[in-house]
């Protein structure tokens, strides 16, 4: 049997890199990681992804996977232990929506806040406590994952929003985590976080807030 | 055996909608088709798609699944007859691959050109022919469809791109579908275009470009 040749290249600060680092993570597959630039883009981004140059991308065997939610589907494929999507198709269309949720709703207010000027900080950080009480319904509570014992596909794709929450929090000094307003999202965000399994991926929390409070204050424009 | 339920609620002008259409008419499914109205939604569309508020949506057996790259799975792992994702795990990520990129670029490019002032024409007609180009590479010269013998998912996702493009050419009076920038797509679009499974599906030519000559005409403003 031929040896998998399995590389990641990665940007330590996404949340989309971080996705595919728990997938693998949890599959037990053996990977080398390499970090790009996102200032000066390797000759092999732009290779392995001439249409959006974008990480993560998963080289598998040579060939490239790109987009952290169809690499996510293609290691669910490929390696098949710990399954990270449930047999069902109804099921399976709910994982990805609330993954895709996430990336149409929690993305972009990322991107707006981290861009924001202080006068509009509560404006926004009232709208993201409404897309997180949205996220909250995707929760069971009496499942301790959405995959029932398992770590799941939904849970990687959306652990990192609690992750980056806080992040936001420390960096703004707004409140995005209420306990009257999410209070379910966020002991579960807490008790995913703690995990193992989840912490040995997660980018230092300290070096985020450093990296993300330098891009904030070059990047603070009104819009 | 119980029988299957199965509605869709669209609109017949909606592209997402068209999708849908295609899958379920390539996989020989019957099902009650729903019209809802964009400006006066539906308390059916807004109890089976509280998040989003859009069509398509498809409720099978009672159960609503929303998104039309994901209704597409799910009718793809629901009716076995006549698969639309291939096997192989790199393929079927191609596949979702294109299939995101008319997502995300040659949609927005429709809302802004439906927007647009005749000074403006000309810089997003040729924005537009760029995307098309990128969009060609997703051909293979040797193979009638994506699938290869058959029409796939990624054919059925992408298939609509073509028609609206014409309808844009048509009421603009700017030239998408340039045979010099992209002869192997327009050849495509044209064959794939006139095959009767897919031409009882699409939305009547002039009632689209009279409907979106309308929409064009009174929201036509700078941005």
């Amino acid at each position: 049997m031929v040896r998998d040749k399995v590389k990641l290249l990665g940007i330590w600060q996404s949340p989309f890199t971080l996705r595919v680092k728990l997938a693998l993570s949890l599959k037990g597959v053996e990977y080398e990681y390499v970090e790009d630039d996102i200032l000066n883009k390797s000759p092999m981004l732009l290779q392995y992804n001439p249409v959006y140059k974008k990480v993560p991308v998963l080289v598998h065997n040579g060939k490239p996977i790109v987009e952290s939610l169809m690499i996510m589907e293609y290691v669910d494929e490929i390696w098949k232990d710990h399954p990270l999507l449930p047999e069902d198709p109804f099921e399976k269309a709910r994982y990805r929506f609330w993954a895709k949720f996430v990336d149409d709703k929690f993305v972009p207010m990322i991107i707006r806040m981290l861009r924001i000027t202080p006068d509009q900080k509560e404006n926004a950080a009232k709208e993201a406590r409404e897309i997180l009480k949205t996220l909250e319904s995707c929760l069971n509570p009496n499942k301790p994952f959405n995959g029932g014992q398992n770590l799941s596909f939904m849970d990687i794709a959306i652990v990192w929003v609690g992750y980056y929450a806080q992040m936001l929090e420390k960096m703004l000094h707004v409140i995005l985590l209420d306990d009257e307003n999410t209070p379910l999202l966020n002991m579960w965000f807490r008790y995913v976080l703690d995990l193992q399994v989840i912490k040995e991926c997660l980018p230092p929390f300290d070096k985020l807030v450093a990296h993300y409070t330098d891009f904030h204050e070059r990047h603070m424009t009104a819009h």
